[in-house]
């Protein structure tokens, strides 16, 4: 009868792991859907990805309601808890991706008519790409409970900074040389600042995991070079 | 004995329920502070605000802490678990808002040395006056527990976005009008936007009080006037 419930409780905390771990499949296509989307000024991609939006909303809430049922249940301890707190708050850092994807694609249907600003396309892709390499590696690190990987991702947080600052320079200088470009340019601002939260969520993951598989917290200051000390980037 | 445990559940739930509230006061002041540092270009008063962050992200840590040890511990059920989860996610939304008073007291920093843009003064103030306004409103009614008042903020979430758009088209204008006030305007998008997430929040809170005493979600969809169909505002 014991054995029977533990074994029912590693179920269930299984099968939550695991759903966090499909979200984190669906966030990864919806950012990915809406850099592609920006890049290449694709509508009908942008209306999908703000379309399926709804659907990661309902995952994070589902899981946040069985993580809380299973401690409220189970009183899961030490590394049992941590494992579930964990797939909670991995389910709101991708909630949020998912957030910043859907106005990532909602802000490249405001500008798909501005004329072409090629030399932006190739850094907007460039930082794109790292960011979702970022999302990707750290969800593998989290399905695969790989704390080497955690850790490269966290380590390496200082990157997308930097593709972030170097384009926000590109984008005031294109801005400065031709007034039309301010409102579309505008725009992309924020899609570079949505692409740079997004790795920070990435972040926020390697944290998460770190802490579910050593429960201790990464006490050190995050490894940031910007140059406004503008490191926190809300 | 019973007794003696239920009163002392009942308290820890109230000591939550109170550290949360204080957490609360003191976003209060950070969101408050950081409006006038940009407002009044008060570099000292930025410095202030840059440097409590720290104690927001340490409360948000200890009432997270607290609420998974008191779901574990007393296995809270109906309106208990509510305003456990409540404490612990109004804590979330705090937190944020704390991180976007650092933001935007970080980018008054970076802005102090622009020439005077007194034409945008007047709006940014009055954006931040609102939004301000909201948070303190919405805390009172979680401190409160006032339905109505949880209610109205909720339903009033659009006067932020409209004071958003109208401040948005006037920064384009001024950056479109002389090319040396971009650099500074860019700035003042993000911490625009940045406003309008704290209002976000304060929307959030109101959601999250409406949930802990009623125990059903605001189901309809939130009254929103964005021109720009970005109404998710990440």
């Amino acid at each position: 009868m014991n054995e029977h419930i533990v074994k029912s409780f590693e179920d269930e905390l299984n099968t939550l792991a695991a759903e966090c771990a499909r979200m984190g499949g669906l966030t990864e296509a919806q950012v990915a859907d809406a850099i592609t989307a920006v890049v290449k000024k694709n509508a009908k991609l942008a209306a999908d990805v703000v379309g399926r939006d709804d659907r990661l909303d309902v995952l994070e809430a589902e899981i946040e309601r069985k993580a809380i049922r299973l401690i409220a249940l189970r009183q899961p301890m030490a590394n049992d808890l941590r494992r579930t707190v964990a797939a909670m708050k991995i389910a709101s850092n991708l909630e949020r991706c998912g957030d910043l994807a859907k106005n990532i694609a909602k802000r490249s249907l405001v500008i798909k008519d501005a004329g072409p600003m090629t030399a932006l396309t190739r850094p907007l892709d460039r930082m794109g790409k790292l960011v979702l390499g970022r999302l990707k590696e750290v969800l593998d690190a989290y399905t695969s409970l790989d704390l080497e990987r955690a850790r490269a991702v966290w380590t390496r947080d200082d990157e997308v900074d930097e593709h972030y600052n170097s384009l926000f320079r590109e984008l005031l200088t294109y801005m400065m040389g031709d007034p039309r470009t301010i409102e579309p340019c505008a725009h992309l601002l924020f899609v570079a600042k949505n692409l740079e939260r997004i790795g920070d969520h990435a972040t926020n993951i390697a944290e998460i995991v770190h802490y579910e598989i050593t429960g201790e917290e990464m006490l050190s200051a995050r490894p940031k070079t910007d140059a406004l000390g503008l490191e926190e980037a809300p």
